[in-house]
């Protein structure tokens, strides 16, 4: 039977009707009416109910950035959309009749890798989904990692350097500010910034006022060592990252997700290279893989779908 | 029924029959010959036969340092006692009448903790095994998190300073070099250098040769303002790593054994001061507990005896 | 008998006849139209034909920003005008009537002080050039040296801080991202920003909307604080720079050229104090001078000329 | 004809009677009378004069570790004989009937590799002695670069961090104290306090009371991880100085001569790997060649014969 999956972003509410087998069946957009909560409330109460129709559905996942409890039912913090303790699972529950549960956005993304995409055939994955900041999520025998509070997995802010950048967190250091879409635009104004392999970067940041990740992705795509080189930097804090993961979560892979994966090998090579100088007990440790996400537009709505079956009991 | 432990150490050989309630109806110890890996399997085997004598015995747990397979059946690489890939579950089965499983003697002590110990009441928890080294063990949702290769939970092989110090696993800046019995020693002989609070250092040290954990460890225990600012030190570096695994594997419970944890709260203050410090997200992340380890003896031989029992099923 | 010689520079290309005794017989200027080979081949070539006739010429050189193979002959990388692997050598001969050389423009401009400036009783000078970057010359034993490949003496390059400022070559920690005045610049923004000494530097940042090299320049001449003090720290890091080249390169002078040396002696000063704090084996190594260049505006097109003349074996 | 060359080092004097092909047809060797420099006088003549007897010889070479003066023929400083502006040249001409040059001994056996080992089909090379120090030399089209006060490729005084760790020279951060047998010795320690991978060379160092050049030498031989590990960690270390090298001498090959140059391609590995990820405009710098020098044992009085046969004219 299907699901469906919601997933709340920055600037939009993404819904999918999803099968058993990951397929989208149907779908729906609207921008996110941010800070707003009751509004959120609304239309993703309504997204529900147009997405079930003349379907049997058997219940709604609703994803989110933020910290969700244990229970799969509040929001403790959601940065990008202001919220702090909403029952979101309580608020949509009164408004349609589907049961609902509610999960951090890179858990349902990494799920939805882990059963659908580059993690399907194995047991134990670790995802880095590198957006705007640096998500997270950790499977382990074939089920998410969610951590005793439900705020597990938060990869982002494991800390790379102390003392160092720093975080919107509140800390100092965490790979998020050395690893992610926004890091890259740091480090590509750093480059425009000192000449040479910059110059076409300082003259992409005069035409256009600013850098920004379109222009930065373009530029990567097309070769530009400035923009190349900038990726490289991002890549070798990422595998240093991983290097220190994989002492503790030991996965069979490692996925990447998020705009910034597009670049694939220019983003994977460093930091496979990275992660073999910095690995513990290299030579003995079993090496994992490194590949980028199947599922990257999708992953949200389709992972949200498949962990609202299973807290139902339907898988 | 009654289930087997042995844990294979660096210095002696522990065994148990343990009960299904994690009490030790007998014991048995033997010096470890080290680095003579058949000779180690006669004396494990005659032991697994002597305390079987005369009970209903389901299994028997093997523990030792190293990295363990997926399997539970070959230890890819102790350093201690210098194996490589041995087949010590084969080993051992062809001398004993019982089934046999072989696991990380971190994972063992761990799990002894989760299951009768000081995580007995929740479902995660993270341990910190503070000995020569630093050891690591992960419970989640009531289960012992191996990984992907059964070489998982090297929590003493976290970096916590880029370009650090060298470690023994061949990376450099691992928390094992800031937060162990061993770096404590280096503290304290850094301390005893400096003069002023660490004169009482300085004099034991010239009068017994060297500081070693015993004589460190009564100075703790007696106030002394050098000792106990050493350890206070080693206390920050353990808070900080707990910091940065808060954000992956959100424990509600740190526990923290091995030789160093008998300082007690004078361990945990430092510790739980220095986490907050540096927790993301501080405010919104939910707070664990920080407690010493309650079995720190018989930790490993009941936790080996108890994962052989749920791994032949009886559990 | 003369020489021509052409100084393609990243706004304008200068040409010049030039004699034996380094004086300049007549000149030519056009803008540059960067980014397009062909219209520069063509512009360099008339310019030749123009200052060719009427004279008695032996040989032409042509100076460009980047690596130039040691056979003089081709430019496998020109970072201002975006040249890849250019034959420049024979696009030119192709349509002019002398022998043509390339060279690479710091090398011209230290040739030009070697022979006819501030190195002319010498045998051993190291040339730095603080432009926008940092170029660099070495002359040994009365010799241009080039290196192997014909890419040595990119002084800009040699790192002076471990994982330091990225800089346009790809690398990072290059000292021309901490000596050339593109970091002058950076250095007077940062003064600017602190207030104090910065105060002037900051009022003259918010009337112009921002700080140039004209700018601080002038601030410097004019004796402001701020700007002396961004100069220094300039100088104190080049001093260092020179250090460590003395103890490779050992020139019996250090030449300083390029439009930040119009500062002079507040521009030698910091370098000379910060290179004696620095020199390996001070007192034991022999201490070199430190001049500013004599022949700024023209060098590149008389060294130009007179490498050409080399070349041609006429001198 | 032959040459004479005499290689005085810290603890024996060396000399060999050399033909045109750099083939030794006789040899002797004496133990060195530390800071007695006219007892060092008499043995170097006396050598000179047996090695010479009926034979035709057109000069003698004198090299030593310190630097010389362009002459060649004072030796301003050598600090393992205690040395200070000892006209070498004049005391030893009274005594035999040659001609007599001195050299500084890297650059002897950085000419001997030219002329006659693994820098013999190039035009431009650049050496690095890894004795006990970091000795340098420099060739270029052909010719020895002596610098301008003849205290030129004086490598090992190249700084690699800034403020770093004190040097013997009086400076800091020199590639000496990184790259060295006794930088090797100080990583080697380093590890073996660090466990792990340590133990081995830990429990060697207990047995032999400390370690030392040879017991690391044969432990990296026999593959101890830790050994390789303190070796891996010198050869980027050396990796990084060869990038800043390159940027300023741009070799065709570097060569790796000294006790620590035996561990062959163990050293050349990380050597060349950290090399491309530090060179400077990598990608357009054309790649230098990376091998172990040839001539190990015989370099210095092979290149102080055939340097004192080119400046007696005879080549």
């Amino acid at each position: 039977m299907h699901a469906i999956g919601i997933d709340i972003g920055g600037t939009k509410i993404a819904g999918a009707l999803v099968s058993e087998n990951g397929e989208i069946i149907a779908e729906d957009r609207q921008p996110t009416p941010a800070g707003d909560a009751a509004h959120i409330v609304d239309i993703v109460s309504s997204m529900i109910t147009r997405l079930q129709a003349g379907h049997e559905v058997v219940a709604a996942g609703v994803a989110a950035a933020g910290f969700v409890d244990a229970g799969q039912s509040t929001v403790y913090y959601a940065p990008n959309i202001d919220w702090r303790n909403e029952p979101l699972q309580r608020y949509i529950s009164e408004r349609v009749s589907l049961p609902i549960t509610v999960d951090n956005d890179a858990n349902a993304a990494g799920w939805a890798e882990f059963r659908f995409g580059a993690g399907r055939l194995l047991t134990d994955m670790t995802m880095l989904t590198i957006g705007t900041g640096v998500g997270g999520a950790i499977v382990t025998q074939g089920r998410l990692f969610r951590g005793g509070f439900g705020a597990g997995a938060e990869l982002g802010h494991l800390r790379v350097v102390p003392d160092g950048l720093p975080c919107g967190c509140g800390a100092r250091g965490c790979i998020e500010q050395y690893g992610s879409g926004r890091a890259l635009l740091r480090m590509a104004n750093g480059i425009a910034d000192a000449g040479g392999i910059g110059l076409a970067l300082a003259d992409a940041r005069s035409r256009h006022g600013e850098l920004n990740g379109t222009i930065v992705g373009e530029m990567i795509a097309a070769g530009d060592p400035g923009a190349v080189n900038a990726l490289q930097e991002l890549g070798r804090w990422l595998g240093q990252a991983c290097a220190s993961l994989a002492a503790v979560l030991d996965p069979q892979v490692f996925v990447f997700g998020g705009g910034v994966s597009v670049a694939g090998d220019l983003l994977l090579d460093p930091i496979r290279e990275s992660f073999l100088q910095h690995l513990p007990a290299r030579g003995y440790h079993p090496e994992p893989g490194f590949v980028i996400a199947e599922l990257v537009n999708d992953a949200g709505v389709v992972g949200a779908a498949d962990l609202a079956r299973i807290h139902a009991g339907r898988r």
